[in-house]
Parts: structure tokens; sequence; C-alpha cells
């Protein structure tokens, strides 16, 4: 059975501007350069055809805004940042998660709750204050003990990594699993903060999971842009794991038993969840 | 003395395109006019000097969107609406206005209150909190004791209408100081919820003071596109009362002795004021 598949609607063009305005203020677009890009990417989304899913849009727009910068990663930095804030909250939080009555959930919502890092328009985020809500948190839909179940049942799983920062939560959720055979997707060129092999290698993740490439750079699984190899491995593993709200936005309505944890970060995404702006959600998808 | 004038920012961009998605929202725009309407605004911005008064770029970008849409006046149901909703109040806070410690100071924060009534980005206002919020807010900028000296010392008063709703909140202000020769400036044509003759008629301030039109139809008070009548009307009169953020922006840096009263929309205006979005705002500017 396929379900709906999401796609674009009017507000996802105030977002997506309202992201090229947020690198605007984090600095990362020289003053010159500015109104260059602005104009680009309006001119993009003047033509754009919107029934699409949203990373598709977001591929294509960020394309336009690294030819317009001249500069094939803007993110770079950032990444790097977010990536040694959470490597150095690490050991403290691998305390927490030993020593917590249930482990496997609270390293699930501290996972979930390592997507606060993000650089769409709402670009003020806390994440001390989202890993403190991780604690306590009910996801609005809670699929969890399903995924605890077909973890311990599966012999393979495929992990859609998400972004920077939020992958250390990653690596430290498949420490808690601790399963023998997983593959942990990157993407294969930087595309907002969005993680590829270098953050994997940084944060440790090649240690304790088979990292491999997608093949595209949408930021979010749009299957039919990801590389044949990658393809063969989705279909075949026995559980996905999906991280973010792209990853979930590119992957609705495919037929395949998938678990998406997100945060929800838009109003169009949680109408379509039927649920709010900023709600965990752990949500299995079986379309088999 | 000139003071600075604020001009548009990129997030007046994000911001434009969200008050347009709202209008989608609010079922304002045809379903098949949408696509040309969007593309047309994103045409629009895509070519756009961005060195101009917010309110300039309002103008044009909302007589775009009529043309598009083929509708002189989207707003015109709702501004109705919205004058009938605040007209239903008006008794009940007539009355706590004349029984309150001080009338003047209860009015003036009741008619920044109506400010509220906007339809930008963040449409979701809610007017009975907003107004029970009024009876004990404090002004970020707090010059209303200045006005009220000025409001007594002056002949004759000029006051810069702004939305529909809110209007209704100046008759009890202007019911309030019960001045003799107050000028009541509406726009000549709609644009967005902003007043026109029709809402001042509607809501009765034609019963006490002079409704006269500012000969433009941009949504805030831009001088050079203003006729030369209200210019000498806005150079001659003692004191200018000046309603909402889009007249503040057209009227920063102007040299007369103005008051403006305002609920501060955006995170740009609020670092233009040295206060935070959402602040009532009191302030007097005197050029000469």
């Amino acid at each position: 059975m396929v379900k709906d598949r999401i796609e674009a609607t009017y507000s996802c063009v105030t977002c997506a501007i309202g992201s090229l305005v947020t690198l605007f203020e984090k600095g990362l677009v020289p003053g010159e350069k500015k109104d260059t890009t602005m104009r680009a990417v309006l001119k993009y989304f003047s033509d754009l055809d919107y029934n699409q899913p949203p990373p598709k849009i977001g591929k294509e727009m960020h394309h336009i805004i690294r030819e317009a910068m001249e500069n094939p990663d803007p993110y770079k930095d950032v990444k790097y940042h977010y990536n040694q804030v959470l490597l150095d909250q690490l050991p403290q939080l691998q305390g927490k998660v030993k020593t917590a009555d249930d482990p496997f959930q609270l390293a699930l919502r501290l996972a979930i709750a390592g997507n606060i890092i993000d650089f769409g328009p709402n670009q003020k985020f806390d994440i001390s204050a989202t890993m403190e809500k991780a604690k306590s948190v009910s996801p609005a839909i809670d699929d969890s003990e399903a995924l605890r179940n077909a973890i311990l049942d599966a012999e393979t799983i495929l992990y859609l990594g998400d972004n920077a920062g939020e992958i250390v939560m990653d690596r430290l959720f498949l420490e808690t699993i601790n399963h023998p055979h997983v593959y942990f997707a990157v993407r294969n060129a930087p595309i907002i903060n969005d993680v590829t092999f270098e953050d994997a290698h940084m944060v440790g993740i090649d240690k304790i999971a088979t990292v491999i490439s997608n093949g595209d750079d949408a930021p979010g699984t749009i299957l039919e842009s990801t590389s044949p190899e990658f393809r063969e491995l989705f279909d075949s593993v026995d559980v996905i794991i999906s991280k973010g709200q792209g990853n979930f936005e590119g992957l609705s309505g495919c037929s395949r038993n998938i678990y998406f944890l997100l945060m929800v970060k838009c109003d169009h995404v949680a109408s379509f969840l039927g649920v709010k702006k900023g709600d965990f959600v752990v949500k299995n998808v079986n379309g088999n």
C-alpha cells in the first residue's frame, strides 16, 4: 500500500526564502553576494512547479545559492561547530543513558531532540533546553515499542542520517541499541547542514556502523535521485530508520518498512501527520 | 534634525511573501489564481531595489496581487468583519475607559492594542487577549505623558489611521481626548486591511473628527506619494499622531512633531527602535 506523498505548498516558498535570510543573518553570505543570491532564488521560485516533494526543491535552491555565492559548502564551519558542541556533551549524555530506567527510550528521544539543530527560518534553537525536554517528552505519534521489537528482530538496519550535530545523538542511539549490522546513510555532497562522510567520521559513526552514501545531495531522501547501490540496500534491509523531516518528506508514500524519527518543523508537515509543530514523532509506515 | 529612515531588508521579502500565503490560507484568493499571483509577486521581488521604505514595496506588491487576482479589494469582507467585531466590544470598553483611574492611559493602550489586527505573516492574533493585556502593559518606549500634554496644548491634531477593526479603538481614544480639531487621515483606496473613508464612516469616526484622504494607497504614509492637500495639513498641524508600523516605517526620519503609537510587528523594526517584537510603543519624534 502506497500512502499519500507530501508535496510542497506555498508556505514552503516563505520557509525556503526564510532559510536564505537565516544564512544572511548568520554572516554566511558575503555582503556583496546577498543581492545576487536573493534574486537568483526568487527567480527560481517564480518559475517553479510546486508539485514536488520539498527536499527536491531544497536541493535545487541550494545549488543556486552555492552557485550565486561561488561557495560549494557555505555551512562547512557551522557543521563542524555543532558536531563539536554535541561531542562535548556526549560523555555526560552517555552516562545518563546508561543509568536510565530505559536506556532505549532515552537514547531514542535524545536522537529526536538532536534534530532541533536546523538552519531553516526558525533558526533560534536551544540545544540544552531541547535535550532537557527529551528526558520527559511523550512523542505525539509513538511507535517506539514497535521500533524496539523491530530492531531486536532485524538482521539488517539502514539508518538514514540527517544533520550535523544531531549525528552525535544518532551515534548515542546506535551505541545503545548495539546492533551488529547497521548501515548509516549520508549525502554524497554537502547540502545545507546535512551529514556527509566527513561528519560521520568526525563523530565516530564509522566505528559502529557501515557508512554509505545515498548517492544524492538533496536535503532529504528522494529515492529516484539516489544511487542504484543505495536503492538496492534500501529495498533489501529488514528495517529502515529515517531521521528528520527532510527524509520524511522525501519518503512519505514509500512502500517499505520505515520508522520515521523526527521533530516536526512546520505547520504543513504537522497538518499532514495530524500533530503540532515542535512535536516529537516516532512513526512506523509499513508499505508491504 | 532628520533622524535615520528605516529601509527594507531581506527579511521583508520573507514577510511579504508570508503575507501572501496568509491571504491564500484565509481563502481570499481563488484556487486557480494562486499560482499566477505567487509567481507575479516572486518575479517582482526578484527585480526589486531593496533600498526603499517597506510600505512603498507593500504598495507595489499589493497592486500586483490585485491585478493577478483581478480583484480590487481582496480584504473587503475581512475589513467589514473586524470593524463589526470591535464595534460589538465598544460599549463595554467605553464603560471601562470611563471608570478607569486614568481614562487617557487606558484608551491609549487600547488604541495600540487594536493594532494587533493585521494580515501579515503572523496572522494568528487574539483580540481579546490583547485587549486584556492592554490594561496592564507598560509601553517599551513611553512618551505618553508628553503626548497628553501635547494634545492639551495643540490647536490642531492630525491622526493617521491604520487598520480596519483597530479604527474602532482610535474612535474610543479620540472620544476620550475629546479634542475639538482633529483630522483623521485614511488611504485614498483599499490596500490590505488599511482604513479608507468607508471604514471611517462605518465606525463613526466622521462624527468626532474631520476625515480626510492622504491621497495615496500605500500601507503606510509615504509623504512624497501623498496629495499636496494632505501634505499641507501634515506640515501645518500642531501635533501628528501616527498609528501602526506601516505609518512609522514611511515616516521614520521625518522632520515633524509626531507621536508614533504602534505594536512592534517584526524583528527588523524592533531592532531599529531598540525594543522587542510585540512591544507597545509611544514614541515622540520632534524633528523641528
